[in-house]
């Protein structure tokens, strides 16, 4: 089911990732290879307009038809096909789209997370999707830091030649950054409270023009995406089902305009994503992760930092305000697969780092996510900025 | 799945039945009932404010919770309750409630079907509910003939003592009417086929105006709720799967509007729900009946007439011109089971004599189905009147 | 201007009156007559698609041409050729669209008032159309009574030969009515403030389940349509201004909706059109009407009541729960003028009686206005009814 | 009247910079000054929000009240008070907020003329602005030609000590930029109805996604804003009246999702707002500007280049592809007035260089102007650039 056009149906997810292989790889690699059913090719298209017009996004969860039953054969007959090919794969022309595919369905790993929470969660039963794994982590926390870091030339994105990267990411370039202070870590359920309890959901004086008309119109707000209160005392729906608000673990689940609000309230800014790859290259951020998807956890536990701006990445994406545009010299890349990552480059903000549902080795420094700014069911969180 | 906010989904369908036992029978009749869930008194409670604010309609095809065997469960656990409550029925308070239970499960039992019908049809891929029942009729058709009917003061309505009906059949009362002819039988796929090749959705001086708004926003038309066209040859939807469009079955899942459109394009009317039933009784159509549910068939199959006006009952429920108003002297049931009708007396059409999709137990001459004039996802057809 | 699209400006209104003489009197019966402008027929085409698509109803707020001293121009033009027609008028062909064509400029009379209530009103400053005409009533009011009348076979409608009469009001008809109560005179505001201090819009038990869809939306409520609470204190704009709430005068600016609720909040229903028509037949409701816009009042002034219902005509349009439909053997008028009342025939309420803003020569007991059970913006009013 | 939510009535307009001027400057700096009306506060309140709830922009064209003339009373009764405060201004604490509102106003006057553009170009009957001003071109055109800029550490944005600037082009930072090919003039009308006429607004490979679904759903296309075809010929409305399309004058009217899918479709790329500034402060674009308002044409004149970009001001607003974000060290004004700029910082896109309808000494290089990327009744049009 699909509670909202954004949330796919994990049946969905399933059969579309299979698609992207059989559409990008078999279809033009494999000579003789049978598609599974001729009406797939629509179904499980995504948004590529150059293969065919898509069956509707905001329809998807009413396909009854394939079952989970047809779409696992679907997947085992792809994945039959594509075992064969990948015996030949190091002379393949198909390997660089192997590799994306590869890519892709990691990304569809963590939407899957998203929108299975984005299902269970809008249910008033709150069931959980697994035992918890959240551990009692320490009940102090420390105070908000910021850590100063040096302004310059700095090289950003993705060099060539050194493994894989989407077309986003590149070229690499050299931004122009003005010394800045950067949070040591993410904003915490318990800060971002105080902002609820001082009215900041109903004061213009914080928001964006657009994030206000939400606010507004009861499109935002009164609190994160999957917080509720209940007589008098605040819990978070976590895939560990309905859970007492955790005050010292990270806020996720807000918007752009609600971080961007939380920032201004806080007499703080958000980092743009230039002064962010530039504290996680040169603090060492892979070295220093918070959790990611391999630890089961599906929650961001972390909410410490030190003297310096560690954990930058997993446990949340961290919002920007870098609006998402082609870097100087971007080239899409060829064919359909150029509707990738292209099109979308407009209205959309940069998130950075990975998060609790991201697969470990699916992030980068130059790892570059986007959403609308008014998005939340992604494990979205706060980083706060200032200048220096 | 609920592709529009009217068809729910099979599952709400089973728990909401059940519900009904649960809240009217069991909970004010047992002493020491037990309740299955303390949430879903409110989960499963279709329209009843006055038991408590229902949850929205539109949102229960994103109820993943409780699953099927969570439901199926719940029914257990109420038929049981029930089963030992019948044992004493006759003496029970309870009875007239219980009687009024069935009844309404009967409704659910249709809805399900046209229900199932609606999510199937949704569907690209086109599956079958059932393997065909319809039989290869006789290719030849009878012209369309209509029998004269006497006027004269009419008792219409369900009068006291003579068994169960709902309130808005009640009280029973005189009406008068004016001599008039009624058409001898539903009005065939081929004969409205002519209707949309001569323009009809197309062309205003046919349409009412509410209707033809309907029209111009592309939310009526180019043709009934599940037929459609492929390489110039038409097709229908039935619930044993998308078929060539069969000349001399009935025309179904039609609106009010497209009925009064046809109706107009062959200068005729529609009948109303009085001139309906009184036909109905004085030429005693529970004798001549079309098919029910009980046949298996799940289609209407005749569109054959005789000089009569028989098989005004079944195979499609029959589009009146009467609004759906309360009869002199009305008066809905105490309580909440109170708002089972009375409150839906406006914007809505009457509709007469039960369909293929409904149980011939539950049918009866006097009995008032009603629809917003718009609705198309129901076994809904047409019959012909003129004023004589 | 045109704050909602059901008020359409005055300067539309002028063109449109104008428009109708031209297009079915001056092009079909006067040869060699010279349009005033080749763009009108459209631009001032209310709804008649058989004389060409209408300029949306919507936008006729932003016609920022023609001017109105275009319009006055075009006025001009077509009553000089209408003067030289009239001429000649006992024998012309012509006769009785010229007729219809007054009636219509009465209904836009009407609708100018109601429009430029609804275009003042809108506004903050409560700006006056005129100064105030409402005399001070005697402070006391009788209590709110009702007078029995015996049921019977009544006819209905407007008997051919009998002077003008709209083709909706006929043909004349029996129709059996039981005995019943009527409401002596129209429901006070003060009457109405008691429903609405009690919770009435908040009390689901009491509204159409449609009615109550639009208080959960804000669509309708707190109060009629021009009430305004201020400090405590209640107002109702009205056009001689935003004024204190007179308790005695009647209520009005409420939708059927209200009405009904109210009704039903009070112990009693709103009487047929049937049972209207018979009371102001035989109580001889023309000589004991309220007043008409000839008054000059522009308001409500009476809701005092005599043993008999008198004043069934004036003061506010009476809701009747009477779905606006044909009578038996109802004809619409030939052509595109056939467009005039017939295809409204579905969704609508009857009401009966005229109001503070209908010309007095213009109203019949047989008169049957329609509006959605929605509309609050015409001076529509209630009038209880009891079964006997 | 007001045909969309954006376009505010002329009336509006005059009061609304008449309101700056006594809300911001006369309130808080004249002691004892008496406001013309209470309620104005709010009703010409565009969006302060500090300052009270702003009166719905969308309703802006349903005020009747106040009329023209109590606007211009009220504009009479606020210049009053300004010139007896100017006598004084040199050492008045409101002297920034007078230069403030004089800057505000230029604004409201490019406004008031694409408003009014709106509102007649809405019209059927294109009624004409002004008598057309608009000179014979020569009917020859050059090919589109792009000059080489080299890149660099550049400094953007406006300088301190150096005159009067928004908040929003400070504070004045350097950026790197990489070399590029700016075109010398804008796309012309023949060039984009070559794209029109290639299908290219049915063509999805041209277009970012959310310009797409734009397309798809009607609401942008087939063509620019005011283009009409009638009888095979393309027509365009300019302030002069409907008038046959001319070639070789600027395609204008265009949103930035059709100015980016023009320039793809040209194998090129719109200049962000740093190449743009760049190219206008190195070229000396003050001295070789198109037509502003001043010129009294109203429609932009040139789309001649020669070999280097000159014409960069005036003319046409240039979408560029930069969000409209703040620079670094952005800092707000204090007060009510911070949100005059800095709350529109997300989902809009940066515009540079003035058009015909900008006062010629209200515009600058460092100038940022912003709108939606759907908007279109702005002077905006097209500048292409390339990688070098």
């Amino acid at each position: 089911m699909q509670p909202m056009a954004d949330a796919s149906p994990p049946k969905w997810h399933l059969a579309h990732t299979t698609w992207f292989f059989e559409r990008f790889v078999l279809k033009p690699h494999v000579p003789g290879y049978t598609e599974f059913h001729s009406m797939y090719e629509r179904l499980f298209n995504s948004y590529y307009n150059a293969v065919c017009e898509p069956f509707p996004r905001a329809d998807r969860g009413h396909l009854s038809r394939p079952t989970v039953n047809d779409t696992l054969a679907y997947r085992a007959h792809v994945d039959g096909a594509m075992a064969t090919l990948l015996e030949h794969v190091d002379e393949s022309a198909a390997l660089e789209t192997i590799v994306l595919g590869i890519h892709h369905e990691q990304q569809h790993q963590e939407l899957l997370l998203t929108d299975i929470k984005c299902i269970l969660g809008f249910n008033p039963l709150a069931p959980a999707y697994h035992a918890s794994a959240v551990r009692a982590a320490s009940a102090t926390q420390d105070a908000y830091g910021f850590c100063d870091i040096p302004g310059g030339a700095i090289e950003i994105g993705h060099a060539e030649g050194t493994g894989f990267a989407f077309d986003n990411e590149q070229p690499a370039h050299l931004v122009l950054l003005q010394p800045y202070r950067l949070g040591t870590r993410l904003v915490a359920n318990g800060e971002f409270l105080e902002f609820v309890l001082d009215d900041g959901y109903r004061r213009p004086e914080f928001w964006l023009s657009d994030g206000w008309d939400r606010c507004k119109r009861g499109q935002l707000g009164p609190a994160p995406l999957y917080w509720r209160q209940q007589e008098g005392r605040w819990f978070e729906y976590r895939l560990d089902g309905n859970q007492p608000l955790v005050p010292h673990t990270p806020v996720v689940h807000v918007s752009f305009f609600e971080a961007d609000a939380y920032a201004r309230w806080k007499g703080a800014r958000l980092p743009t994503e230039f002064e962010w790859e530039n504290a996680a290259t040169t603090l060492g951020a892979r070295n220093h992760a918070g959790n990611f998807v391999e630890s089961g956890v599906l929650h961001p536990t972390h909410a410490h930092g030190d003297a310096r701006a560690r954990r930058l990445m997993g446990d949340a994406w961290e919002w920007t305000p870098s609006a998402y545009h082609p870097y100087p010299g971007f080239r899409a890349r060829a064919g359909a697969l150029g509707e990738y990552n292209g099109k979308f480059m407009s209205n959309q903000m940069v998130l950075r780092g990975g998060s609790c549902a991201t697969p470990q080795s699916h992030i980068r420094t130059t790892y570059r996510n986007f959403f609308y700014p008014q998005d939340r069911w992604q494990f979205s969180g706060i980083r706060l900025a200032q200048d220096l």
